[in-house]
């Protein structure tokens, strides 16, 4: 919590900020530990450069807050009071520069605050979270080691149940269960069971086709724990597939390794997606590598940085991404491998360990 | 399509609207039918006066948007084109008034789009969507219907296979499947199977606990169908209740089929809710009855109007609903039961048919 008080105060000293209004329900988490879904209702952290934080919610969420958050200072709205007038109570009338998160707050929104507050400026303070945000912090990687023990869990024992036979949806339906079981927060995104041609799909969605026997069979699932979000993908054979499946499968997971084994500060996000895309190309593959190699991940599921082959931004320590290469031949077979890493001082930590050799299920 | 255009229109002159730039993806749908999530992309629907509206689209939606919009001149952008330059090809440059959602569009989008387009003032329009929505045509209705019937054949399907000793989540998941069986665009609010005393929690979480003989089972279930949002609850004895539990659900039931028959043009909402809430009083359970009777449903599963005892607003025909009275006695049962209903010229017409006389199960 210190660690990143302190970072946020020397951001505002910089950017001449007097006050900050942080009203993103994720970034009010990420900075006090208070998690809070406040539908239509306000929930908002004053953060001035010499008074005490102030975390106003609805009254709802009172006692939540007094028990997580590490502010202290809490005050509450109820529906039928007006929460700009608790506002107005921690945020000075008319200060020179405020802070809010543009991309976050409605206009109407703002219009409402303004008229309240009448700062005499506003800047952007998205960037100052961005930034702060992409850099985790040891006990930030705990948590999503966390996450991603879970959802290995979750595979494991989902996988061992697999039956040709058996449809996507049928699959879907037991990993999501096992999620919930398992104490996750529920899915980080919609879970993806993808069953031969079906796999080769840009945008496949699991429906009611059944399993067989001799085709490649692609998870890609994640789950939300304590906040922090996981994402993993393997492809599986049932039974034994054809040596065109096992070509396409080594390749992916040569791309894979051989990204990860790239990872390193210093080096840029771009060539690390076009390390991963030659190993593809080499083996005539390239066209089929239709995406990204991966994304930020942390408190979103997709968070800053994307990496893409035009992204000449440097990986640095503390930095959490996925590595997620794939081929997918219209027809034939879709394979993925996805992986989340976290940067050190002098390479790489590999936060997911499910097994990636080849390996036959179902039968 | 004709109708609401018509009615767009009207607003649009009535205010004094020069132009409209709609990007709520659900007032798109609503006034186009093509549904997208354009994620972080930019999706706006330009509606003038005097010029055919456009659409501009993500050019990964483009195909998409011409085979399913109304609105037939379409265009697209790719990642690389900045999205505003296409939006100026369609919005003349400084319009006197342009209506844009002010709860919908971010600070940051709207600061983009100022820069862009300089209209010299922007209005709410978000009011003009509101309240057209609040009226469903018969093409609606029917959606609605079709989103009901699906939810109830999966109640149906999936209470015929509960047993005592399954948990609360295996039955969620067992829905769920449901769901994506039978054909829905996936559940329109998190799914809730709360036994026992856990169905009595306000804030209740379907969790590993098992479903035993003797106590009461409450489902809360909808799905998305075609963009529109069903929303059903009932409560069933898994075995014999006790006399406590069936005077409860004796009691929610009097109080809902009350309100039901009090639907008509010209009450308020809040004299359907006090009368629910007398019901339920005159038996001694009013305390336990904690939240409203209901709230609007239609393109979103929570939506205007909401059914409280302070809501002067009258009811008008083509409005719908939720009827939804509860009690909840800590540590002794939690009954709920739910209806859809619209609102006709006359009285009402109840989408929901799901039998609601109490009915044992899982035995």
């Amino acid at each position: 919590m210190n660690e990143k008080w302190n970072s946020l105060m020397k951001s505002m000293e910089k950017e001449s900020l007097t006050a900050l209004l942080i009203t993103d329900p994720k970034h009010v988490y990420y900075l006090t530990g208070f998690a809070c879904d406040p539908h239509e209702r306000f929930l908002g952290l004053v953060i001035t450069q010499h008074e005490e934080p102030a975390l106003i919610v609805p009254s709802l969420d009172g006692d939540k807050a007094a028990s997580t958050s590490s502010v202290k200072r809490i005050a509450t709205h109820t529906d039928t009071d007006n929460p700009y007038d608790v506002l107005k109570q921690h945020l000075p009338h008319g200060l020179p520069l405020l802070g809010i998160e543009k991309n976050h707050m409605s206009l109407q929104r703002f219009e409402t605050l303004d008229h309240a507050v009448q700062a005499q400026r506003y800047a952007d303070a998205g960037p100052i979270l961005q930034s702060m945000r992409l850099i985790k912090s040891e006990e930030e990687l705990a948590q999503m080691k966390e996450a991603v023990n879970l959802i290995e869990d979750v595979l494991r024992q989902c996988v061992s149940q697999v039956k040709t036979g058996m449809t996507e949806i049928e699959v879907v339906a037991e990993l999501e269960y096992l999620m919930k079981k398992l104490g996750s927060d529920g899915p980080s995104f919609s879970t993806m069971v993808l069953a031969g041609e079906n796999a080769a799909l840009p945008h496949g969605i699991p429906g009611t086709r059944k399993i067989q026997e001799g085709e490649l069979l692609l998870f890609d699932l994640g789950v939300y724990l304590n906040g922090y979000a996981s994402d993993i993908t393997r492809t599986f054979a049932v039974g034994e597939v054809n040596a065109t499946c096992k070509e396409i499968y080594d390749t992916v997971l040569a791309a894979n390794e051989t990204a990860i084994a790239a990872v390193k500060p210093g080096v840029t996000f771009g060539s690390l997606d076009r390390t991963a895309r030659q190993v593809i190309t080499e083996k005539g593959y390239g066209q089929y590598f239709t995406h990204r190699l991966g994304h930020g991940l942390g408190i979103d599921v997709h968070e800053y940085p994307s990496i893409h082959s035009q992204n000449d931004d440097l990986l640095q320590s503390g930095m959490t991404f996925t590595i997620e290469p794939g081929i997918y031949v219209p027809q034939v077979a879709g394979v993925r491998i996805e992986d989340d890493v976290a940067v050190t001082e002098t390479g790489v930590t590999v936060l997911t360990s499910y097994p990636k050799e080849l390996t036959v299920i179902g039968v």
